[in-house]
């Protein structure tokens, strides 16, 4: 087939379907990660910035459905300008590990908001600045206790569990997502794993480096800087300094003969509560191997070919999840629960009792309807592992002909 | 349709047509991960075992495209029976900071090996045991070299810089990969992020734990073990512990009127290599999204839908690569390099040239063919890269009419 020489309707979109946006992803933001080396960029930002605040993880939010956020003013006096100076270079050089410094990340340009412009190399950007901080209190106690009680005054405004209902709307949740993963990712890597020694976040949140000098230890000021041990973390390729992402996979299995699904279920789950299997990809293993290989270590089922279907972050604490879509073996369909015995049940559900299922009886683990006596009960829309079997019931595995 | 009830071709295939396995995927070795924590299991494999060894991570190599293994003689001198406790449990306990222990890996079982053999919950695992151990000289040094010079003593046999040509066989570069990304793990984790204090090593090499007592600093065997202070690595859900994998995102991003691909070149590069763009996932970010966004800050170009097509892990250190097609939209196709000027230059390029460059005139950047006078270069079959431009140009994102 020759190509069209225009479409209206994307090529690949003819093909696979419209893409589907999993809830967390697909934030109004522009990360504009370029520009978090820019310690002037940051600084303008900074005063024209909306910030969330999360203490414990947990957000302000106005609603059950929205985040709440607040201007520099409320924040001031507990960050000052940490941007002030000249960067990177001029932060570690500077390191003194007597200092407590709030966690703090520049989450990217609210595109669709204006009101803050910059004009870089690459041209102007302009948006709402949005940023992180972490409000939490460690060091720093009164003033991190009255920004948490100024910003609660506004009626209906408190720092939520937005775990439990995932009621966010999409933009908002994608915004809380990129902020409790970066702030939860800070807050474990105080330390270098590579040597031990305190690290300090540089690049508005999105890196922590091993300082080679600590002021703490330096006897005056017109001292020379005291060294700390040398470490692997300042030469060479390696990840340390960056935040972390876990891929996983989550997969709906189809049986050979393409009329059933292999559906698990975790002990702790409610009655009837079932969904598609996952696990966490390995080191140096494709997601392809990673679906086949948790497949089988969990239900016994051998997988051949697997495609891929859609990711969603996961911020608990910093999981991207896989989803993928495979097909079993026609002679490795036998469940086996006991190599891996994670699942306390897994069995092959025909398309129609899936339909029906995801069409009427969803919920969490935790809530959700509830469906009549007996019936099978699905994750919820907000979930991938919906949006797979969704897809396997209305034909995505299929060929047009 | 109505799916057929019986079919030779799997549904997947009949679609998106066969699995791509990209090198470095795809391990002979079943990972058998629910055996790792199951010391009597690794103590007898320990015996039974071939060990990869590595130095300062190149591993022992018999020629070009083969590794070498040694047996368990040749390594009882340096490892002893790191297995013979009861488990992760009696690790944590007996935890002596003192203790040197080099690292070694449980990577698997080669099923179609024999000569070992082991009855567990779920059935008869059987297959040769695999290990990877670092050899680096670090302490125990005589014992290292020792067993590194033995080693090498077999005719052809050397530690080798396997990066440079990736011309493994595919079942050993898919052993090497897994090797070299827990070992430099291991190496990059001596301490734990959250508290900064010294870790050791769990489950065969693929966990490392913060211990809450360190038997170094106990004045006697009768005293009360030495308490270390608490760590919130030791509670709630978290990832510090366990082996870190990151996930990039690498595209082939099609012009809108299905023609063009996107290419880009790194200023190191050699003159006339291109390649397809390439760039870290960020946290709580889907790969669709990080397609997008990774694809406009270095190209200026607008990407709409995304598919996933294949992966591939990548071992340096600890990279998976998730290899996506994208569409770019029909007002988004501008090329602008300044935002984040990372790319020498980027170009749209049209299927022929690309098809003739993948036909001709491969290599990676460092060697490989070089074609005739100014012809586009891009890079080998065993580059996802390479796989995603073949997969274009070959009519993967085209819908069966």
């Amino acid at each position: 087939m020759t190509p069209p020489t225009t479409t209206t309707t994307p090529l690949l979109t003819q093909k696979f379907g419209p893409e589907i946006t999993n809830y967390f992803s697909t934030s109004p933001l522009n990360r504009v990660s370029f520009l978090r080396s820019s310690n002037a960029f940051l600084s303008s930002a900074l005063s024209h910035g909306k910030f969330l605040l999360l203490r414990d993880l947990e957000p302000l939010a106005g609603s059950e459905s929205a985040l709440a956020f607040v201007g520099y003013d409320s924040v001031r006096e507990l960050i000052g300008n940490p941007f002030a100076g000249d960067g990177e270079e001029e932060v570690v050089k500077g390191y003194d590990s007597r200092v407590f410094v709030p966690t703090l990340v520049f989450l990217g340009l609210h595109e669709e908001e204006g009101g803050f412009e910059w004009v870089g190399e690459g041209g102007k950007y302009s948006g709402r600045p949005y940023f992180a901080l972490d409000v939490t209190v460690k060091e720093k106690g009164e003033v991190c206790k009255k920004v948490q009680e100024e910003a609660v005054k506004v009626e209906g405004r408190e720092f939520r569990n937005v775990r439990l209902d995932l009621n966010l709307v999409p933009g908002d949740a994608a915004i809380f997502a990129q902020a409790r993963s970066l702030l939860d990712w800070n807050n474990r890597n105080q330390f270098c794993s590579a040597c031990g020694a305190r690290t300090v976040s540089a690049n508005a949140g999105t890196k922590r480096v091993c300082p080679p000098t600590d002021k703490a230890f330096q006897k005056s000021l017109e001292d020379e800087p005291f060294q700390r041990p040398p470490c692997i973390s300042r030469t060479g390729v390696h990840n340390i300094a960056f935040p972390r992402t876990d891929p996983t996979v989550i997969m709906a299995i189809i049986n050979s003969t393409g009329d059933k699904l292999l559906l698990g279920r975790q002990r702790r789950w409610p009655k009837n509560f079932y969904s598609t299997l996952a696990g966490f990809c390995e080191p140096a293993e494709s997601i392809e191997d990673a679906v086949r290989r948790e497949t089988w270590e969990e239900s016994g089922v051998r997988v051949g070919r697997v495609v891929i279907h859609s990711t969603q972050p996961w911020p608990y604490p910093a999981n991207l999840m896989m989803g993928a879509i495979g097909e079993a073996l026609p002679d490795g369909e036998e469940i086996v629960l006991k190599h891996d015995p994670e699942l306390e049940d897994a069995r092959w559900v025909g398309f129609a009792e899936v339909k029906s299922a995801l069409e009427g009886c969803t919920g969490t683990p935790d809530g959700g309807k509830v469906g009549e006596e007996g019936q099978l009960r699905l994750p919820p829309s907000t979930a991938i592992a919906h949006q797979l079997l969704l897809a396997v019931v209305t034909g995505f595995h299929l060929a047009k002909l």
